[in-house]
């Protein structure tokens, strides 16, 4: 008797799954970047000494979410230090409406402009850059690009004395917060860009050394690997407004990477949803708690947001059952929110996969390791999922039909 | 021979839905909300005579979602037509950073707070207040009230002598935008809530008449209901900035409404999520393109933003092969991209549902049109569901945790 086995390709063992990721690490770009010593750049960025404000930031996608998320977590912090030297805008969109309204919001002649563009041609940074040009004066005293050295772009730095900064090849744009595309305009802004990549550099040891985060991470990427097809959406639930950005951040990341058709012609993807607590407590959580079993929930909290911002101690005619609330702190009540949240459930509904993730507290180490984190579990599901996690061939079909219907116009 | 059925209860008819609205619409508040005359709210408002040029709203959820929503879409248009009376900010969170960062931006002297609780008693809402209370005079110069008629919160709105505005009974928090919950505020931001109401009206009568959007409504909520287990996430694709409020706004819609216990005890749930364009096409729509089949899109496109912002004719070294885009209006080039990525996924994705839905114009008319729309669809897939849609059971049990935390705290 004879059985030819033509089947698609199996999974990968746990072994398989570590030994390719290692593998990978050698051509794949991200993997490197908190190993990098950041002493040329910052000397370098020192020297240049932009004395602007503000800075706006040209970009969209990978150009912008890991700066934005890293930004929106640490700038009240950093205002309330006095610490952040220069307020950052973003310009991702041709919404004309939306993209006079934030010109509105910053004066031009303050501003350091930075474009973000990792193949140079990206037709939104270009498009609002024109449109820049032609309502300020912007030269070499008040503009920085970041794009790949031998880009159209860098052919226009160099051309024109343009101070540039290289992405390098092999880093993916959702995957470059850790490079140039958010180093310069972070330490420009005042933040710390060694604890940055020191908080990412502790995750990849950890787990590159096999030390706490290895088994924990193949676990993690196989649940959600062998559980794809009834869990599809993985909600993070983000238990503070400074996480926003991060969500989006995460979005990308996820969504991008892993929706992808595999080695068997598949089409395989997880669908990222960010939440925000306690405000999505009085909207997605009912469909988590009631809705159908297709979501799992990372919910994060912050274990100290280092606030002592306190309920005041008053008592409110008609609401005097309330005052067991009194003279609590806000930072205490958000996580007691989270905890009761989740508590809820995990004790009622043991058919939701859950977990939790704590921050430390408000800082760039924290930020560095949760984004590090994030990425290379990234990178573990897309080897358990047996794609390329790397690529975006989806969205180029959009793009040479948007080529044609505008050369067509001209 | 004898065969007994005991079967789940099966789906209703077109007319049985449709008979099932009208009967529904005698009490549930929403439906009749456009149809309410504005003339004593106003006079009554301006009245009041508030010169703050400010106003914060403290409220969470279905208090805050569709007052941002609109204020998101057309405040940038208003600060162009000067009409913009006052400028909203919003306090939802209990993050204690993200609430002192917000404070950080306005000033206390100049701002009228709005309090905003269905109940009366929401817990982060009155937290807020309480702290604002502490530390800015509050009383009734700058405080306004909206709840329920015989909340707690009104007892103590009476009791001082502050101005308070009802929210009905059957009016439902995440279907409140068109009652006191929205109009206030935006009357007082100097927002046209007749033409808000009137665009409300226009899609209410047109379907209850059983004109144009009878059937389009009654046959999209059941291809929603009937590939539910197929594409259980709906997105919506909004092209342009102005609609993030929007999309926020219908993910609380969506998902707290349909994500229920149904009649035969079974989780129903459809899993909503807000895409901006052109930005997500470097995010999420790699996901949409190559990944699991499982999603329904709705492009959002505004078809005359009334502005002219144009791409500067420049031509920049290197990179002369877009010059293409040159002397383009940025209104146009939004709408290609929305075009190119719906002509995309059409052309190549059959698997893939997709609706476009074209807003006219950056207006009140056409907001109010569109937010009445997806409450009249979800209320019919609600249906189609066999569920309530207007209940929200799956979030007390972690209020009730909350609760007994606090109550042992202290």
């Amino acid at each position: 008797m004879k059985n030819n086995l033509y089947y698609p390709q199996v999974s990968l063992s746990d072994e398989e799954i570590f030994a390719e990721i290692k593998k990978e690490r050698e051509h794949i770009g991200y993997y490197s970047l908190p190993y990098e010593d950041t002493t040329f750049l910052k000397a370098k960025l020192d020297s240049l000494n932009f004395t602007q404000k503000q800075i706006a930031i040209i970009g969209i996608g990978g150009s912008t979410l890991g700066t934005y998320a890293i930004y929106n977590f640490m700038k009240y912090n950093k205002q309330h230090n006095k610490t952040l030297k220069k307020e950052l805008f973003f310009f991702e969109s041709t919404d004309p409406v939306n993209l006079n309204g934030t010109l509105s919001q910053i004066n031009l002649e303050d501003t350091l402009f930075i474009v973000i563009s990792k193949s140079g041609t990206t037709i939104e940074t270009i498009s609002i850059f024109k449109y820049l040009m032609s309502i300020t004066k912007i030269d070499k005293s008040n503009l920085l690009i970041i794009t790949e050295d031998d880009s159209k772009l860098n052919t226009f730095a160099k051309a024109n004395d343009i101070n540039s900064f290289d992405i390098p090849k092999n880093v993916g744009g959702r995957f470059s917060v850790l490079s140039n595309v958010g180093l310069v305009p972070l330490y420009l802004a005042g933040f710390n860009i060694d604890e940055l990549l020191k908080g990412a550099k502790k995750i990849s040891t950890s787990f590159f050394e096999q030390n706490d985060l290895y088994d924990h991470l193949i676990k993690k990427a196989r649940t959600y690997y062998e559980y794809k097809d009834i869990y599809n959406v993985n909600a993070i639930f983000s238990y503070s407004q400074l996480l926003e950005g991060f969500n989006k951040w995460y979005i990308q990341l996820w969504g991008e990477s892993l929706g992808k058709i595999d080695v068997n012609n598949t089409n395989q993807g997880l669908t990222p949803i960010g939440l925000l607590g306690p405000v999505d407590q009085h909207s997605f959580l009912q469909l988590i708690v009631e809705g159908k079993r297709d979501k799992t929930v990372t919910f994060i909290k912050i274990k100290d947001f280092k606030d002592n911002t306190k309920i005041a101690p008053i008592t409110l005619e008609g609401l005097e059952d309330l005052d067991y609330i009194n003279n609590l702190d806000f930072k205490e009540l958000i996580n007691l929110q989270a905890d009761a949240t989740i508590a809820s459930v995990k004790e009622y509904k043991k058919d939701i996969p859950i977990d939790l993730i704590e921050i430390e507290e408000i800082s760039e180490y924290e930020i560095g390791k949760l984004l590090f984190y994030y990425e290379l579990l990234t990178s573990i599901v897309g080897k358990f999922l047996r794609i390329n996690t790397y690529d975006q061939p989806g969205v180029e079909g959009g793009k040479i039909i948007l080529k044609e219907m505008l050369k067509t116009k001209n």
